[in-house]
């Protein structure tokens, strides 16, 4: 089977992330013979667009390939004809982040950037914007894959397939790649020789591990986790989980259930960090800087040492593996959120999930998982439902169910500070959404102030 | 067809509610021609049995109908023969509810006799009990039915129905038949001009109302319920729900569930009482002993009115109208838990659920309900695996599933501090866990320490 | 709650059944205060329409009230403001339920109005009527009520409900009506006695009988099924169940079970009368003339004694009686297509089923039935995907899929002749089917035939 | 991981299939290191087992292998700390297949061995056996695979799994692996370039087909098999399926769905054998007759090619790759029955089912499937109640669920021609069926007669 030269195309492209990808896609050339890259971004974020652009440019040039990369701030010039795009952008940028976080911790919950409040602000912004992008592709690359590690990413790919109806979608996350890789150490042994079965959402999944004759693995890491740090990303506190209940679980959970099984410890250290050194979106802000500083260097031409402390390492690694198992139907087992159909039975058929699949030329095709256990069971059909709940509102702007979506929110207090945490942020993200805005002005009408001001003074005072 | 006489069992007979069962009995008597009665407890309730059993006795000679009252704490002489069985027993009576408010209190988390982690204790305590009084009625009434309204109860119907196999039973509650006798009252219509259906489960239900052409009329007492109180049982604090939530949903909510839309102000409230006047069973406790009181005076032969404020006025009326139900086969629709048996899609099948049922000579008859939205489907789905780790920990005695459903329920703080509250309660009910022997010398081995007396001097002392 | 006065319209007014219809209404007058009764017909059922509506109007004028029956061939002009919407129609008139009958026996298979080839034919020519009938619904009577008897009447509510968006929807059926009535005879029972629960589809239902005090009296029925006649409509052969099986079952099959269970000796029971007297069709046919002689005669009144044997006796009272409990929300215990919502949790969610329900002001509510053993659930799914096929099929004339509901269709011989049995009768009711129309044409240019005047010349030299 | 040498156990070790066993042993020795093999036979086929034993010896004689061949009729010898097991037994031999077939067709129903009367009882017979086996494997050899390839396989493996509790369980079949070599000869591409997805039941199953690219193949395929004969196994008669049909269904059916869709055709070819050179059964003992013939020969130590006649080529072969891919952790792609546990929506959860699924270290991992269309549904949910049926009857020996299932199977006639078959069935197999044995004494009594005396002769006379 003769395949032609592929175009890959990237929204977001302006990212510190993409000499990663690009680093990815140059490894794998010989496999994966791309003729043109477009990294697409908005007129914000167009230096850093050009900065990066050039820099990935370098790279090519270093390598031994011939490959364009092309920059655009005209998204469907970018999509035409495209065979893969790959979607990493953030609306708002770091400065909505900052806000997600920093409005939440100042009534006392966890600010985080796919989880909690801010999380939920997060695909408000994003998922009408990624929609537009479906009805761009339906138009103008009918056949492209949608790769998407846009966070919160599988509430993202659930917009896109179930509202959307693009069906070549497949959402990546870094966590359950860098879970493996930690795994794998701990029991020197490689990676083909682990038998791994994930499940669960994106950021809300839990695996189970065997050797290759079949031994259960999954009590051993147990053991080592409670012992050790065990695959906590950068940007997660190391709080220990709690021995009792992960020999009762008899599956490992992921690094962010830490947010939902130590709450009360998360939520310390993230008040520290906020009333401190500031919370993780002011510190990636500051690597952000750096790396672009870097990255202006006309001498560099391969990704640099630091861009692996930014946090979401392994993500344009795992996004390049994933294109390569499409186009060269590699049967490659990976963790992706790709639609249920029922292979987790406690959840909607229609729901996308996280789940271990075979990549094929077909796409993902999920191995079935079954049921889960009570309290695993309870907790990702309460997550699943907040995410309809968000996803929902985020399409139709429909407040109340925005408020529903509060509620149902383990990181979020219930009462009426919900909804006064839920204002302030719509008050806060006026300009991204939108959909809300009758809501908006009449929440303004009522004197609600987005706390940006004092949030940012905090900051500046705070150190 | 031709009835015999009834022979009515109550275990827990020396209940200060036993009056209101009397009285809906004699209310009842020309539809349900009762033989005898026999009123149950345990040794350490023999003096409370004494006093409320004369009363009773009091209260039929008073009537037309003769019917006798026995008084026994031999449990097996009482049911062998047995109709009827009711149950009301509280283990460890209301010093083990005080310890079940008050040690959850003192971590800062909601303290309540039903929900939170002291109904949770409350089940580890009461199930095996349960189970053991069903052992029974198989050899000794194996045709009579079980009517429950020993809380938490539709946890406890589901141990007696799910494990202890036995299906003629029906659990019950007056949290429906509060909510629509005030209902009934907004609208000036007669009970039987509502069309009501209920779902969920026990004090965490929801439901909706149309009057007799099928006009609904669940939006106009939303509106209603946000501005003045409505049906607030006596024993909860009267925070009103958000009515941009309440508009949203469409269904109402039951009066618990401001534990859980409402946590922060209902926290609040709880505290302040706690360090105040007592927490609601400490109140209660002195309701009972003047209740006590007033039974003990022989010229009363009628429920007095203050056991009206006890809070579960309607408990035992509603007992006694299923009783009457059943008996006749009335088929009048009541609000009862019974097997789910799909009547709930989003619930197991063989879950125990509190729904509007057809009582009949068969027993419950669930109307079919349906699917729920997201947001109550999430959370109805996270209470019901929360409930299933508490009675498989309640008939194991196994930590680590107790520990999962401490994690799971919303009205515990996750984290370290669940697992101490946990400890600390074990350790304070260790008389009436026998399930949990082992663990909870572990933890004292740990200088885990009962709190009790803490507690107890808190109380002393603070008011 | 005042009540406005009632506005009926029957769409196939013109059928022989109207008088027993008329007799329903005027029984119930005092309850169901009726203004107007509008006839419906098309121009080729304008005598009848005739004939019967001044019969109509004759009753009416015997009995105390005063009710004008307006005949019309203007569907529309009848439409406007209605109430309630009854259906009885047949689309192509008693020949072309001959057809459906005789075509297939002429193939050695049974030819059956509502089963088997015959019955799917009957969908395919209503479903596309009924579904225009509820698009003037939409506009001319929003609110209304349609109580649908027109047979196959679970697919036809089906597409009503499902399709078209129709939720105020009832189907009906006599044979639970005839079924019931049989079994209080055999127990002397009054009808408030029996506890009945019916699950299935429509003429593919089974129940199950206890009387008021909760004694299962299914068991009792089986054994008097086997010795004698039972509940077997006149137009159903009288073949007896096998013991073994009913015992097994616990269940009372219905009375078209037959042609599943003993599908043998109904082949042979029919191909007799077909090769004799004539099917069903023709026989009723005859009894149809007979009837409207009746009715011409200006001095009838009342309906006739010869209808209750035309086959379709307690239909109309059924239909009566469901407006009444709906009007007068009188929580009738009714067996009625519905839609399922999980009440049968074997078969799909959206699916309409035929299952006991509460009627009430808001229609009919259905007593949630659970799951069935292995083969009935194996046979109610087999059925309802066959259904599935007939109704997408009947709407989008798609030949694919008419081919898959026969080859599914138990009654269908499964092979080249299913295929055969299906064109035949695809060009033999060309002139009902336009969704089919390219295909037809295209069999045409085959050389299929219609056997239709084979068929009618084998009825007339036969008998 | 070092792997300890392996110990192989093939109950039913006289079978003319046991040569290629061991050549497909010793084709994969160099990755499957065999010690030594059990071959296990009951005292009737303990000269079959001889003949056949020595010809395995010679086999692995003329390799360059060291391994034993041990003959016992000792099955708990064998057992004891075997690694695998196969199982390739068939109680009653073949005569007692020989009447499954030719007591259906003296009734004009489908005699065969797997499907119908015959196949149902052929689970009657072979499902007790089966578990007494696992009980064996219990005590002897806890952690053993056991690998079936006794059919009916999908019930046998059910009842293996679900019943007999035995979790290391894989059912294997050569249908879909004969279906997949016809295929790729069609498109002239190598296995691995296909994506295959199975689905269904054993010898009820339908799959689609991708190329590598993720261009669907089915279509092709589709009309592929209208033109030409497609992978119709020696046993099965080549009958066309109808295009008009696939063609909707947009999947490929099995070749044993012959039966089901085109009954009217296969019953027909069926009933000339039947009439005339006689059923499979009798032409397979024929050639079982000539294998044995050959088999003794002292010179040959190799395969024969008459054994590709046999009609269940590929399965032994099937049967070493699976356990080379459990072995080894291969990660193969194979079509295998394993527990559903929601790979398949439309089943129960717990039923087994026939899917492609991934054969690693930890036995089979279904590739998740989702739902079937309404036609496919119906036609698999209607076969596994029956098979459900089956089972159960063949645990219990329960007469009405023996006559439930042979109403359900399509492939009887239903009515009392229906309990006929079936009566005279469980006469003629009386000596294989004690768990029936009280109900055959009654129909004893009753004068039901074996018919196989007048088989046999209409046998012997007719050819």
């Amino acid at each position: 089977m003769e395949k032609k030269p592929i175009k890959i195309v990237t929204i977001g492209g302006g990212s510190s992330y993409t000499p990663e990808l690009m680093e990815g896609f140059i490894k794998r050339y010989e496999e994966l013979p791309i003729k043109e890259i477009w990294l697409v971004d908005i007129e914000d974020g167009k230096e850093k667009l050009e900065i990066v652009g050039a820099m990935a440019q370098r790279m090519w040039d270093a390598s031994p390939y011939d490959v364009k990369v092309h920059l655009t701030l005209d998204r469907r010039e970018a999509l035409l004809g495209a065979d893969f795009v790959t979607t990493q952008f953030r609306v708002g940028l770091l400065d909505a982040r900052i806000k997600d976080e920093r409005i939440p911790f100042s009534h006392g919950m966890l600010g985080q950037e796919t989880n909690g409040a801010g999380g939920m602000f997060k695909a408000f912004r994003t998922i009408p914007v990624i929609l537009s992008i479906v009805e761009d592709m339906k138009e103008l690359c009918p056949n492209a894959w949608l790769i998407n590690f846009t966070n919160p990413s599988g509430m993202v790919t659930e917009a896109i397939i179930k509202h959307g109806g693009w069906k070549n979608c497949i959402g990546l996350c870094n966590v359950p790649v860098m879970a493996l890789k930690d795994e794998f150490k701990m029991f020197d042994l490689a990676e083909k020789d682990f038998i791994h079965q994930f499940a669960g959402l994106n950021h809300f999944h839990w695996h189970k591990v065997s050797d290759g004759n079949g031994n259960d693995l999954t009590d051993k890491i147990i053991d080592k986790m409670c012992l050790e740090n065990s695959a906590t990303p950068a940007n997660i506190h190391d709080v220990k989980y709690l021995k009792d209940q992960l020999k009762e679980m008899q599956l490992i959970p992921c690094a962010y259930h830490r947010y939902y099984y130590m709450q009360d410890e998360m939520l310390k250290d993230g008040l520290e960090e906020f009333n401190g050194i500031g919370t993780r979106g002011q510190q990636v802000k500051k690597t952000e800087a750096e790396l672009f500083e870097l990255y202006k260097d006309v001498n560099l031409d391969h990704k640099p040492e630091q861009l692996t402390k930014r946090g979401g390492t392994y993500y344009s690694d795992a996004a390049c593996e994933c294109i390569n198992a499409i186009y060269n139907d590699k049967r490659t087992t990976m963790v992706v959120s790709t639609q249920n159909n029922g292979a987790i039975a406690d959840l909607p058929y229609d729901s996308i999930v996280e789940i271990s699949s075979i990549i094929s030329g077909k796409g993902a095709m999920p191995l079935n998982w079954g049921k889960f256990n009570s309290a695993e069971r309870g907790w990702v059909q309460c997550m699943k439902a907040m995410e309809e709940c968000v996803i929902k509102a985020a399409i139709t702007g429909e407040y109340g169910l925005a408020l529903q979506a509060f509620m149902l929110n383990p990181l979020v207090k219930s009462g009426a500070c919900a909804k006064q945490v839920l204002d302030e942020l719509l008050v806060a993200h006026k300009k991204y959404l939108p959909q809300f805005s009758d809501k908006i002005a009449e929440l303004e009408a009522e004197g609600v102030e987005s706390k940006d001001s004092v949030v940012m003074d905090l900051m500046v005072n705070g150190h």
